[in-house]
């Protein structure tokens, strides 16, 4: 039976870490506030340790779910990261939505110590994370893939490897563009029926079976017409992402004048209080009368 | 039996105009250039009228389906327009894509002698229109709605009321203002893909089950990925269509930033000679190298 550290207990990592402890792997758990490790220790009968390091120690994968570049860089590679306590020939997978410089840089330090690195975010949601169906795009060697999918599916609908080290966060930018494009559209579809003065409900009824149908207009017209942004992934996190991609395709020279004007609509939900709204809140800003507080 | 006028035979007005005729129902067409409506005259054993106004004398209802609010109002109001053949009681139904305002102008045109107004665009293209697989957005009164509904079907899939006339215009607007923001994120990605060299076609696999899915995406990235933009609505109209929206939003007072800047986009389309390139080729625009010309 492979041993497990987990490091990282948010919203996210917290259920996905549970998951491998039900599954039958011994998890030991890492988290900065070392409560909510407590916790989780108690609700699923693993260990926890004070430091990266010391989670990491014997470990044979080590997985990896935290806020931002500078967090992994820090949980991973800092004065007491994971690296430190890794054993030649074990695999760290990160969950973490980063850059895939990052991922790229901390693959060379771990190969420096006879270690393996799969860059490995996820889509799904905190829904996704509970009930084990995340989707979760990786990056990295064929072969060490190979060794860990059979683990990473026990918290997965679907695990897919995209190429070398790095692909699996480009992979997870490409959906933050095709979102934050697609979400502006719908807001502006939506705030241009109420102006109208048509009912949004049976516009969406009949347009959603057709070219202008989306996961997004399915799934978020009915609470984005209710002013409800409380349904999903932040403002604040999106923002988080979208500069990583906004920083990523001006290194590879891409052109992406939509995503880059909506990463400032984001920035005016942010400005009206909205930074915890879920990313439909799009439509508060056109409309801003019917935001959550109404 | 009901006589049926049908006005416009592009490639829109041409199949449904046939459906109509098979249905059994006795159709009288008229088409600018007469050598069309000769043709459909050969094909479907009906009857073709020289002018709309003649086209129109002792039809129950009168098809419209042309190009634009000019040539909408030359058929139904012009000298020569159907509005001088009608008899009282009698339905217009419009299939053009066009303006709210027009629809208005022309319901109270009509409602003057005694005839009835109902606007009706359109979506699923040049295949939705041969295969009777229409989708009809109607706006106008709930009696005569009723009344047409039954003949409108033969050439359709859904058929749906959405309020008053005009509505009908408004809810295409809408479908076509969520489309332009879809597509041009859709685009961005796949263009970020590219540039970041991902496999386009093993990004969309992962992403396509999630909350960036869309009908765009799942009809359209491999032809995207492929350079190929002959597989649909045509730039050229979608900007027609985009210019009707924009002087709505001018009216109602909505805030369409990434509408108005996508049809800008489509304009510089238009200007590498792409006007009848389907709508995703705003993706050969971001990437000038992959053009339907590779």
């Amino acid at each position: 039976m492979k041993d497990i550290a987990f490091l990282g207990l948010g919203v996210m990592g917290y259920p996905m870490a549970g998951h491998l402890q039900a599954a039958g792997y011994s998890v030991t758990v890492y988290n900065r506030t070392s409560s909510k490790a407590q916790r989780w220790v108690e609700e699923h009968q693993g260990q926890s340790a004070a430091t990266p390091a010391l989670a990491a120690k014997g470990a044979d994968i080590v997985f990896v779910c935290v806020g931002n570049d500078d967090d992994l860089r820090q949980v991973v590679a800092g004065p007491e990261g994971a690296v430190h306590g890794m054993k030649s020939g074990a695999v760290l997978v990160d969950h973490t939505t980063a850059s895939a410089t990052v991922a790229r840089e901390l693959s060379a330090v771990l190969q420096d110590k006879g270690c393996q690195f799969l860059d490995a975010p996820v889509s799904g949601g905190q829904q996704g994370a509970e009930n084990a169906a995340l989707t979760v795009m990786m990056g990295g060697d064929e072969i060490v893939f190979g060794q860990v999918k059979p683990i990473v599916d026990v918290m997965a609908r679907s695990v897919q490897l995209l190429g070398p080290v790095g692909s699996g966060q480009l992979c997870k930018m490409v959906n933050q563009i095709c979102i934050a494009g697609l979400v502006q559209g719908l807001a502006e579809g939506l705030h241009f029926a109420e102006q109208a003065g048509l009912d949004g409900k049976k516009v969406v009824e009949v347009i959603s079976k057709g070219a202008a149908q989306s996961w997004q207009m399915d799934n978020r017209h009915e609470t984005m017409l209710a002013g409800e942004y409380e349904h999903g992934f932040a403002v604040d996190w999106m923002r988080k992402d979208l500069s990583i991609v906004l920083d990523e395709a001006r290194h590879n020279s891409s052109r992406l004048p939509v995503t880059a004007l909506v990463d400032q609509f984001y920035g005016d939900v942010q400005n009206m209080g909205g930074g915890r709204w879920d990313t439909s809140s799009l439509l508060a800003r056109l409309t801003p009368e019917s935001s959550s507080e109404k």
